[in-house]
């Protein structure tokens, strides 16, 4: 009888083992699920070091301390004449002073600088061209300067030895500048974490081999390339490997394989069937952390570790696939590149419409914008990805709350 | 006499031709010079097809329409018995329907489906299997079931002719998803614009050169750096060319050999001094549509249109030119690449001290976080771009205002 049913519906003898048994009978909350999977995440020690040119988004690995002055001459601020402050008392329109032109500058004498040129030994200021009239070799003072007037001194933006940028921060455009005012070309960064994408399931079908439509029963592997494109967005340097199938012994090894990684997902198999895996293997191999999060979407999401690699089992429903990414892959990364925490864009905007939700959960609500409010996707299942790309941002109700009422204001996050 | 002032001060001789009347006596605003610049650029209609792999951040240039119906087939979105949902009447943990395993379904006969399989033609609804106990080649049906139930219909998610995308839309890791799983892997997008960076100055050597300090007198190049690290973090393509020397000769000559871009940024010699001809070269190849900008820094920037290409002079000051990158640069390459409005990320912040602001002028103040306020950067000079690696943001103060008290609430943009 086993036998003939096991033909029937291939895996049905697992059934008595205990499915039942690991329905999620708990669910930890959001929070600590984090909490729990971010303390077992240590921020990656390894660095290397790069071009100027590629540096926008990485992370600083060692402070920056200058071994120059910027600028490293007294540096003429204006188009003018390079005068001695004290030839210039009491000078106005009305009442100019008379300098000789000359190739230096001494008591009643002044030379032509233009701004950045370096400001002559003997001058202390520099005289805006608009406040002069040159005629032959004499330049007629219109305005009074004192001593260091449109002089930048040495030393003014950067001084040697300047702390410039400490260990940890951000590098920006105009950041890159800088070190490169300093006469740096390369800096030491963290490097970005590897995070290995590894798509499960017998029903996947690699887009690659996907010419006409996939057979009934069979899917297109699709959220392995929406994690990937995540993964580079948020910092890290995706790595995909081909779809694995639902079985214990090939995830475990694809997982083995890709130790090396700073990071490890999962996707598909995470939930409480008899070919949900991935939690599994992830105890196998080393600690399940997390199994069944009060998160809807997202609730079959699994953590853990194995040899320090932190593991997040993303659900196959690509929405809920989705919303794990969001809630612990994208601040998984940040903690292991050392990016610096930065504010979120979040808007304020009033509901066009009630918002129902699951209470004891967190409830991710698609919103697309109408006008100056939001209006929640009525009827989007966790299956129905197109309702993401229908949606601007996301609402976040609670897990205590039961929804909010139209016109009531919230916070809406755009997705990326 | 004329040569001999031409010999000591190499330029002299052009001050009495009009360098005072040409200093501003006029600025534009800075919302009619972004006017007038926007109005004068159009998208770029070049398309390019791209792989879905690279295709986060770039806008498509034509709707995308399924060819499919995604799912294609019935499919189960539960683990669970597949069954005629009429078999399922009055079920209940103390009243189980018993139905016959099989390989398909009947009246009578149910069939195991996992999460993602297509669904039996006989059957109308999935039962989950945590409402069943099979047991041999019986399974108990403890819930009644609604046709339907737990079936993800055919084109559930996309419908074949469906219009999933505009032209024009922004595309996101998930949007990727969502066309991959129509079974397309590329997709076509607005090529992204090119903008050459133009650095310009006599006082100028190239950062590759640049090994020991520079002799006095002469500057890292390092301003091009960060226009183009700008340009590929706002959506275009920098192409970067050597240091042309401040002569208008030289400068029409760059210009012309790159009219095949789609932007020109020249950077420097953009004043009303003897050497500032980037504006003049404009308005004699093209149209110089603005010169002198009433924001502070930032006055000496320009815009203008040669054979239809926007070109921005960006002040030198490191400061100024960030500025002018901000206002001009960031808005002109986000109409050419036809890049979608998007809600900037502002923060309410009080001010940790009071600023004060020049009437006339736009003034870009730089901030740096402290705690919950914000504080300016007091007496941070154009010159000194140190000034903005030390900030975290910016406030801009309106041309009437003459400045916030310390405690008053200030918009803060972020400085990416």
């Amino acid at each position: 009888m086993k036998l003939q049913s096991f033909l029937l519906f291939p895996g049905a003898d697992y059934l008595q083992e205990g499915i039942m048994g690991s329905i999620f009978k708990e669910r930890t909350s959001v929070d600590e699920a984090l909490r729990l999977f971010l303390e077992n995440i240590s921020p990656l020690k390894k660095t290397e070091e790069i071009s100027l040119e590629i540096c926008t988004g990485r992370v600083l690995a060692e402070t920056v301390i200058s071994e120059r002055d910027v600028p490293h001459y007294r540096r003429a601020a204006m188009d003018g004449y390079a005068v001695r402050a004290s030839d210039t008392l009491g000078a106005s329109p009305s009442n100019p002073v008379m300098l000789q032109l000359s190739g230096h500058v001494e008591e009643g004498s002044s030379t032509w600088v233009h701004t950045g040129a370096a400001v002559p030994s003997g001058a202390d200021a520099v005289v805006m061209v608009e406040d002069t009239v040159a005629t032959g070799d004499i330049v007629e003072i219109r305005s009074q300067v004192y001593p260091s007037k449109n002089v930048g001194q040495i030393g003014e933006d950067i001084k040697k030895g300047d702390l410039v940028f400490e260990a940890g921060h951000l590098l920006r455009p105009c950041d890159a500048a800088v070190i490169a005012s300093m006469g740096l070309d390369r800096v030491k960064v963290f490097r970005k974490p590897v995070v290995v994408v590894i798509p499960t399931g017998d029903e996947l079908i690699s887009r690659e081999k996907a010419g006409d439509v996939p057979p009934p029963g069979t899917v297109l592997e699709t959220n392995g390339l929406m994690a990937a494109l995540y993964v580079d967005k948020w910092g890290g340097t995706p790595r995909c490997i081909g779809i694995v199938p639902d079985n214990p012994d090939s995830i475990k090894e694809a997982i083995k394989v890709n130790l090396d990684a700073d990071m490890i997902l999962l996707s598909g198999g995470t939930s409480v069937g008899k070919r949900d895996h991935a939690p599994q293997v992830v105890s196998s191999l080393g600690e399940l952390l997390v199994h069944g999060i009060a998160v809807s979407p997202g609730k079959p999401t699994a953590l853990g570790i194995i040899d320090q690699v932190p593991v997040v089992c993303l659900p196959g429903f690509p929405v809920a696939g989705l919303v794990a990414l969001y809630f612990f892959v994208r601040p998984g990364i940040r903690r292991l590149a050392s990016i610096p925490k930065v504010p979120e864009l979040i808007l304020k905007k009033r509901l066009a419409a009630k918002i129902s939700s699951k209470i004891g959960y967190v409830n991710f609500i698609r919103v697309v914008f109408e006008g100056d409010r939001v209006r929640p996707l009525a009827g989007a299942k966790a299956g129905v990805l197109s309702s993401v790309s229908k949606a601007d941002g996301f609402v976040l109700v609670p897990e205590n709350v039961e929804g909010y009422e139209e016109g009531e204001e919230v916070d809406v996050f755009l997705i990326e």
